[in-house]
C-alpha cells in the first residue's frame, strides 16, 4: 500500500503545479489534468471539474492503476483513462500532466499530422534528447469525446515508437510525463516554449 | 431580505475575480463591471470609476433589482442597466461579469456581424456545450452609449436565442454569466482563451 | 511649503505604480520616469538610474518647480525637463508618468506622424472623453537628446492643442499625466492598452 | 581568498534575477545559467539541470577562475566555460547572465548573420551607448555541443569587438554582462526588450 506522505508530497508538487500553469495561462477554465504515481498501483488525480489554478487536497482522489476510484464521493475527470494508459504502458512514469494552452491548440489545429520541433536547444530538456541537433516529431491525435478509443490509438503510437515524450491532441493540448512531477513540469515547460516558438515562426516566415 | 453573510461572500469572490482579471490585462483603467446576485430582489455591483484589480468593499453598492440604490452616497456604473437586464431575465443568473480586454476589443471590431467558435476542446467549459464538435455564435451587438437601448437589444436577441452563455459589444468587451462567481468567472476564462485563439488563428491563416 | 505625509504619500503611490508597471514590462531596465506634484511650487521625481520596479524612497528627490534639487547628493533623471514643462504648463496636473513599453516604442516608431485612436470604449478612460466615438490623435514628437529642445516642442504643441492627454516620443514611449497619480496611472493603462489594440489591428488588417 | 559574505550576496542576488527572469518566460525548463565573481580568482555559478526560478543556495557552486570545482559534490553547467572566457576576457566584469528567450532564440535563428538594433532610446541602458542613435550589431554564433570550441570563437570575436555588450547563441539564447549582478540584469532587460521590439517590428513590416 502506498504511503499517506507519499500522497501529501505528490498532491502538494501537483498543486504547485497548477498554480504555475495557470499563471502561465495553460489551463483555462478548468482545463487540464494532473496525476503521479504513488506505488505500483496506485495513483493520485486531479477530480473532474476543479479550477486547476486554485486546487486544494480536496481536488484530488486516489485510484487504483485498473481505474478504481479509492477516495469515496469523489469523480475522476473523464479523461483518466489517458492517465491510466501511461502508468500501465511504462512502469518508470510517475507523473502525467495534461495543460491546455493556446500554443497546444493552435499547434495542434494547424499541423493535424504532427508538429515537427527541431533547431531549438530547449529540445535537450526532453528525455532522451542528448544535442539540438535533434528532430523531434509531436504526434497530433484527432481530439474524440470516447476516451477509451483514443487511448488505445495513444497506446498502439507508443508501441510503435518508443522513448515518445509527449504528444497533442487537436484543438484540445498537450500531454506529457515523466519520473517525478519535476521531471514531468519540466517536459510541459519545455513544450510550451517550443510550441509558442514555432507558432512565432510560421507567423515571421509566411 | 438578503443575508448579510451573503453580501460579504460575494463582495469577496468579486474582488478576488478582479485581481485576477486585472493580472491577465482584461480590465484596463477602470473598465469592466461585476455584479452578484443576494436574493431574488437584490444584487451587489461594483461602483463607478473604480479600479477593477483594487476593489475593496467600498467599491460595491447594493441595489434591487428594480435599479433603486440601497447603498447612500454611491453611485452605480453606467452599465448597471446590462446587469439588471440579465437577472431579470433569467432567475438562475447568480453572476455577471464583464471584461475588457485585448482579444474581445479587437475581435468585436473584426467580426461585428458575430465571432463563429468552433473545433475547440475549451467550448465544453461553457454552459450546454457537452463536445468540442459544437459550433457556437456569440453575438456582436454595436457599442451604444444609450444604455437601456442596449439592453433592450440584448433582451430581444437573447429571446430569440434561449441558452446563450455570452455576448460581446464593439470596440468594447465581453458579458457572461453564471449560477455563481465560480462559474462566471469560468465563463470569462473560457472566452477569453477561445478570443486569444481565434484572434492567432486569423493572425495565422491570412 | 509642502507637508511631509504629502511627500510620503506620494512616493508610496508612485512605488507602487513602479512596480506594476515593471509587471507589465512598461519600465524594462531603468527606463521610465515618475513624479508628483507636492504644492505648488514642489515636485516628488524618480532619480537618476533607478530600477523602476524596485524603487524605495531613495529613488525619488524633492525638485523645485525651476529644476532645483532640494534632496542633497541626489541626481535627477535626465527627462526631469519634461516633467517640469508640465507642472508649469497646467497647475490643475498632480502627476506625470512616462513608461517605455514595445507598444509606444514600436507605435511611435511605425506613426511618426501621430497615432489616431478612435472607436474603442476605453478611450473614454481618458480626461475629455465622453463617447467612444471620439478621434484621439497622439502626437508623436522625434527622439532627442537635448530635453530642454524637446520640452519646448512639447509646449507648443500643448498651446495649440489644449486638452491633450498625453504624447509619444518616437521608439522612446509615452508621457501621461492627470491631477493624481490614480488618474495618471489610469491613463497609462488606458493609452498602453489603446496602443497595444491599435498595434494588433495593424497586424490583422495587412 | 573571498569573502563569505560576498558568496551570500552574490547567490542572493543570482537567486532574485532567477526568479524574474522565470516569470517572464526567459528560463522555461531548466534553461539560462547565471554567475558571479567574488574576487579575481573565484566565481559562484548555478548548478547543472537546477531550475532557474526555484534557486536555493544548493543550486551553486563556487570555481576557481580556472574551471576547478571547489563546492565538492557539486556538477557545474556544461556552458561554464563560456562564463570562465568572460572573466578570464575583462576583470571588471563581475556578473554574467544567460538567459534562453522566445525573443533570443527565434531572432538568432532568424538573424544567424547577426542582429542589427538601432533607433531604440532603451539602446542607452547597454554600456557605452550614450544615444539612441547607435547602431548596436550583436553577433550571433552558430549553436555548438562542443564548448571550449564556442568560447574560443567568442573570444576572437570579442578581441576584434571591444567593449561588446552581448551575444546570441543560434536557437539558443542570450549571454550578457556587467560589473555587477544588477548591472547584468539591466543589460538583460534591455536586451529582450528590444529583442521582443525587433521581431514585432519584423512581424509588423513584412
Amino acid at each position: 500500500m502506498y504511503r499517506t506522505e507519499d500522497l501529501s508530497a505528490r498532491t502538494e508538487e501537483l498543486i504547485r503545479a497548477g498554480r504555475l500553469f495557470f499563471e502561465r495561462g495553460w489551463v483555462p477554465a478548468t482545463a487540464g489534468n494532473f496525476s503521479a504515481r504513488l506505488d505500483e498501483n496506485h495513483l493520485v488525480i486531479t477530480a473532474s471539474g476543479r479550477h486547476k489554478g486554485e486546487l486544494d487536497a480536496d481536488g484530488f482522489l486516489v485510484m487504483g492503476q485498473g481505474g478504481e476510484v479509492l477516495s469515496p464521493g469523489r469523480k475522476p475527470s473523464a479523461e483518466t483513462g489517458l492517465h491510466l494508459q501511461l502508468y500501465r504502458h511504462e512502469p518508470s512514469i510517475g507523473s502525467v500532466l495534461h495543460t491546455h494552452s493556446r500554443g497546444s491548440t493552435l499547434l495542434s489545429r494547424l499541423s493535424p499530422g504532427g508538429v515537427v520541433l527541431e533547431g531549438y536547444e530547449v529540445l535537450k530538456a526532453l528525455p532522451g534528447v542528448e544535442t539540438h541537433e535533434t528532430r523531434l516529431e509531436v504526434p497530433v491525435f484527432p481530439n474524440d469525446q470516447d476516451i477509451p478509443r483514443l487511448a488505445a490509438r495513444v497506446e498502439e503510437y507508443m508501441r510503435e515508437h518508443p522513448g515518445l515524450p509527449g504528444y497533442l491532441i487537436e484543438g484540445h493540448g498537450l500531454y506529457t510525463w515523466g519520473r517525478t512531477v519535476a521531471d514531468a513540469r519540466r517536459h510541459i515547460e519545455a513544450f510550451e516554449f517550443l510550441f509558442e516558438c514555432e507558432l512565432e515562426m510560421r507567423r515571421l516566415k509566411r
